[in-house]
């Protein structure tokens, strides 16, 4: 059997860039928040490496934008995420788990803060309007939700800045990392920040101009010639050896930031107020049970991981591995686990059950270095 | 080019009947809630045809159940639908939209009464889970709210109730429309709904037992063999022409379930409280300016529908088709649209803007007879 295909349709929303990455030719589609996303081009491998060398313009229109604002839009972000957000500035990017009571993870978005009034966040996979409109709802808060036509364009690699100068000019290299500022393509300001989904380097422009879209692409597309552009998308292999974890995959509502070790991102006695505090405090003190953790697997054939494969030491089963992939750079497999708290130590050696068979595997340190 | 292929990864979860669906040969899956959902087997038409003569298993997981239950459940469900549920019964089934404070659509889930303190909401695709969890945490109520572990399996198909008593007794023919039952197989209960989605009769298994899907599945398909039971899915051609919207392409949040065609599911003058009810009764009261429209479309050879279609008067814009496909029982196609009120008379003409050029239709009441 041929592998099945993917059909899009209304419910499954193209992109404004879908006729040019299919024009090149995608190989591989998700569906990530209701729209098509790219999974490979070439190959995983060959992406890999480009990626690493290069410069590639991403569609990541699937990384819908919620927007939140009005009077009470400020004291509502604070609420759905235990970052402080106090001393937070118009004009920065803001990686910020949101959890739920229990303290379980309901996405791990970027929140853009546009004005002190008015916020997007740049969401990875579940439906964060649905959550933030029931809070508002019950609440009662004066806030304005919804998701506007905002489709990101991403242009990563190491060859990104000079890409980016060459199309929005010099005024590229003041942004920041984890900063925005609005430049001019067309006639028309799009906001670009130095972010994105990988550890090489890049932008993310907020495309919300339908009409400009296609030409903005080409305009990249045709300044990269000689750097050797070409279309991406976020990359497997790239995206577990940079520890980047990917939210309803490697982590779900049924785990907390702690356990996704974004402690970091976790102010707990900072003097906020945020939903899930009493929660997430009890987890900490108690000593999380079990976390994410990266595993070197002893293979040179993985299959692809389409769910979780128990993994065990010696018989006991201590966890489960939630993404896999072959890393040409460590010439074994790379994989991401949700393991027990006595299994973290690095060196550890365990096993892994896949769909062909048992691997071993070896406890490292995310990002796999 | 050949078509993109679809990747499936923990984030987009297959299901307990996944290996048994390969195994016979999936041709498309869309993802729906997170989760993989087939689209064809043998051919759209062909499928067609079977699930009109025969009977069907359909693996459709992505029904995915949110259970509310609790002192507060009855309370928090009736204000998350329009729907009055005053005298709702335990062991029935309620289609019910789920509206916001503007009206707008949220879902369109069967909502089925496991007790008077506990339900499942069997969704589209849309985290009405989110939504739940939001509301309940605003309004500070007191109830679970959760994804259980179930996989819906539906038999559809005039055939079904033959195959449905063979495998599971009797009593399956007890179950009236909408009605459902706990059922042994293997020793346990599953809950068995005369629900599906199509017009052609049949049941919905709630699988809560990952250890006898497989087993059920393989019981039906080996008592079905004379009856030509195969395995199928919900159908693009049978249905559109029975009128069964789509949720999150034929309607959106966007959307109220009054320009659904909702308005029997929409009490607005019951004495109960629920959100958006002063938003619908105002639309009401005004008249609603848009619905969703039946469409008759002169042609044999009709593109897929991968986004809206313009639909024109003349020059003038009235609307956008939704979905569409060429139906072998009316020799032409047949579409749902959302087209302006002045429209909506049986026998307007129309032109409808597809990527190969413009069509002509004609306005139809659903569903298509």
């Amino acid at each position: 059997m041929s592998a099945p295909e993917i059909w899009s349709n209304t419910r499954i929303r193209s992109t404004p860039f879908t006729s040019r990455i299919e024009a090149y030719g995608v190989g591989a589609y998700t569906v990530y928040n209701h729209m098509l996303l790219p999974l490979k081009f070439v190959s995983v491998e060959d992406d890999y490496w480009h990626l690493k060398e290069h410069v590639q313009l991403w569609d990541v229109s699937v990384q819908r934008q919620v927007e939140i604002s009005g009077p009470d839009a400020a004291h509502l972000v604070q609420l759905m995420t235990p970052r402080d957000l106090t001393r937070s500035k118009v004009g920065r990017c803001y990686y910020a788990p949101l959890v739920d009571g229990r303290g379980g993870l309901i996405n791990d978005p970027v929140i853009l803060k546009l004005a002190d009034d008015r916020f997007w966040f740049s969401i990875a996979d579940s439906d964060v309007a649905l959550w933030a409109l029931g809070l508002a709802h019950g609440l009662n808060l004066n806030v304005k939700i919804f998701e506007p036509n905002v489709n990101p364009l991403a242009v990563q690699g190491p060859k990104a800045d000079e890409l980016m100068s060459r199309v929005f000019g010099d005024s590229v290299a003041g942004i920041g990392f984890f900063g925005f500022a609005h430049l001019d393509f067309g006639g028309h300001p799009f906001l670009v920040a130095r972010t994105g989904w990988s550890k090489q380097g890049g932008f993310e422009i907020y495309v919300d101009n339908d009409d400009l879209a296609g030409p903005l692409w080409d305009a990249l597309d045709e300044a990269g010639r000689d750097l050797e552009v070409r279309p991406g998308c976020p990359n497997l292999i790239e995206r577990i050896e940079g520890g980047l974890i990917s939210y309803g995959g490697d982590a779900t509502i049924d785990d907390n930031p702690l356990q996704c070790r974004l402690d970091q991102y976790c102010h707990l006695d900072a003097d906020i107020d945020f939903i899930g505090r009493d929660a997430l405090r009890a987890e900490r003190d108690r000593g999380i049970s079990r976390a994410i953790t990266g595993l070197f697997l002893d293979t040179a054939a993985l299959p692809t991981v389409r769910q979780r494969w128990t993994v065990r030491q010696g018989e006991r089963r201590v966890g489960d591995l939630t993404s896999a992939a072959q890393s040409p750079r460590f010439g074994r497999g790379v994989a991401m686990a949700m393991l027990d708290r006595d299994c973290w130590e690095a060196g550890t050696r365990l096993t892994v059950d896949s769909p062909n068979g048992s691997i071993e595997a070896e406890v490292t340190a995310i990002p796999f270095e």
